[in-house]
């Protein structure tokens, strides 16, 4: 298939990479011109004008995938609205929150453009193992989008349709709001391991006998069991997590529906603290593993 | 080598079947007739009095290993300790309170015996898998264990040595508080998939795409899985859950450390208010989560 991807960051640029090579044809647009340079330089196409990738398309119906930060999807989609023509597709397959995407697709529809939400799940290791993908939209529409959902879901991802726009949104972001709270839990569990009563315990081979065969096992404690190979005491990192939303979001939600979700708050929580100052070894191993998964920074400064 | 197995219960029957079907010389205890007869009927050889156990081993040293419910092994100790001979060892490969497996250490090094902590997960699919083991003790005495470990971690499993007396069962209490954190966070997670806007998602499909290569990809979710292809809506499950110590005790070793859990705070104050009655789909899968991986018992009756 053609596609455009929108947003030549960390993760648009892989996926642009990803899906030539394996076969489909790819143009990528950024308004930075050092994206679209990195970019030519690994072999793909790019546009610094959208009229120009719409041109790109010729005959063929235009489908162009933003991979940008939730806060600037609203914009970027009003300004691809602009130049699109009917019978486009437009995907947001950032992080954005499904309320605001259930608006993005009622806009999109205002002008006959379908739009279409997917949750991506992987991080940085996904671009080599394949993504796991969550999909909202209208259901032909997706289905037509199968052969570049086959091609980022190899080797070991997966992708899969749960309903209308937003869908794919709500439930990427649940799984996101549960990764803080296991995350939570296993900083919780290295942090008392490495400051109680048994001192200098070897959390690597902790996180590497708990990597076979015990009940956490997991692609979190995977990624910890690889921080602390590589930097056991965490020495560099500073403490401070981020907060990205998808916790948020959930909360709000699920306190809209009178539930209540204690240990996903609790993440949020430490998440907000360190912000304020309050860190401790729980927090740099929670910042070393978005580093080790999403190439977040590892510090503030 | 040669061992006895004290407690033919689910996991003790199991260990002694597949350490004798590795070639280890097993003979079974039991108090219960009823399991040594299960056991018998497994190709077991058991004894109903310790001392003939004892008597078994002939030349060998005798070692014990115990698998019984932590509030039963001091007892099940003393006894031991009154028929073993000097330079006999003891293993607890149960969930015992670390600052108990101190004072067992001790106990039994004034009869000259050597107490060994194995913390051992990886619940009823560990039998086939391997388990994931956590070992304390004197070094010497654990490394003279080494063919029984290698043999109960076979083929995906592993054990691995962290220090003196107890700090086997504390990074196993470290272990299971991790893990009632992160069950919590799945189970947390579903409930607000299950009760939330989007009428009617597909928690088996959900479970099954987070399977492959998202980020909260884990064995537990493996299970969750399972769970909800077998039962999607938890019927028939009640939705209370117990609580088997190792949070607790964390959560008391955090407190005198000036530590804060509270992922795993609430996870522990969402287990003790289901038992008064305060369940929701989040606490059904909990014990849903609980019977998967170790055959507890779904139900309160």
């Amino acid at each position: 298939m053609k596609l455009a991807i929108v947003g030549l960051g960390k993760m648009g640029s892989q996926i642009a990479i990803r899906l030539q090579e394996s076969g489909h044809k790819v143009i990528g647009c950024d308004v930075g011109e050092a994206s679209r340079q990195r970019a030519e330089a690994s072999g793909i196409h790019t546009a610094a004008e959208r009229e120009t990738a719409v041109k790109w398309f010729g005959d063929e119906r235009p489908v162009v995938w933003i991979m940008i930060p939730a806060g600037a999807v609203a914009g970027e989609l009003q300004a691809w609205l602009d130049v699109l023509p009917a019978d486009s597709v437009i995907i947001d397959g950032g992080n954005s929150d499904f309320r605001d995407t259930k608006k993005h697709a009622e806009l999109a529809g205002s002008h006959n453009v379908q739009f279409v939400d997917v949750g991506t799940s992987g991080g940085i290791m996904g671009i080599t193992e394949g993504f796991s993908m969550m999909v909202g939209g209208d259901e032909p529409t997706v289905t037509s989008l199968d052969p570049i959902l086959d091609s980022l879901s190899q080797p070991h991802g997966a992708h899969h349709y749960f309903g209308p726009h937003g869908a794919g949104h709500y439930v990427k972001m649940v799984h996101n709001a549960i990764e803080y709270g296991m995350m939570e839990s296993l900083a919780e569990g290295y942090h008392i391991l490495h400051d109680g009563p048994y001192a200098g315990l070897d959390l690597a081979a902790i996180a590497e006998v708990w990597r076979h065969g015990s009940i956490i096992n997991s692609e979190l404690n995977n990624l910890a069991a690889a921080a602390f190979r590589d930097n056991p005491e965490l020495s560099g990192v500073d403490g401070y997590v981020a907060e990205s939303g998808e916790a948020r979001w959930t909360l709000e939600v699920a306190k809209e529906h009178d539930m209540e979700l204690p240990a996903i708050q609790s993440a949020l929580d430490v998440r907000l603290a360190s912000q304020s100052g309050k860190i401790s070894f729980a927090t740099k191993l929670l910042a070393e593993l978005r580093n080790k998964f999403g190439g977040h920074a590892i510090n503030k400064t």
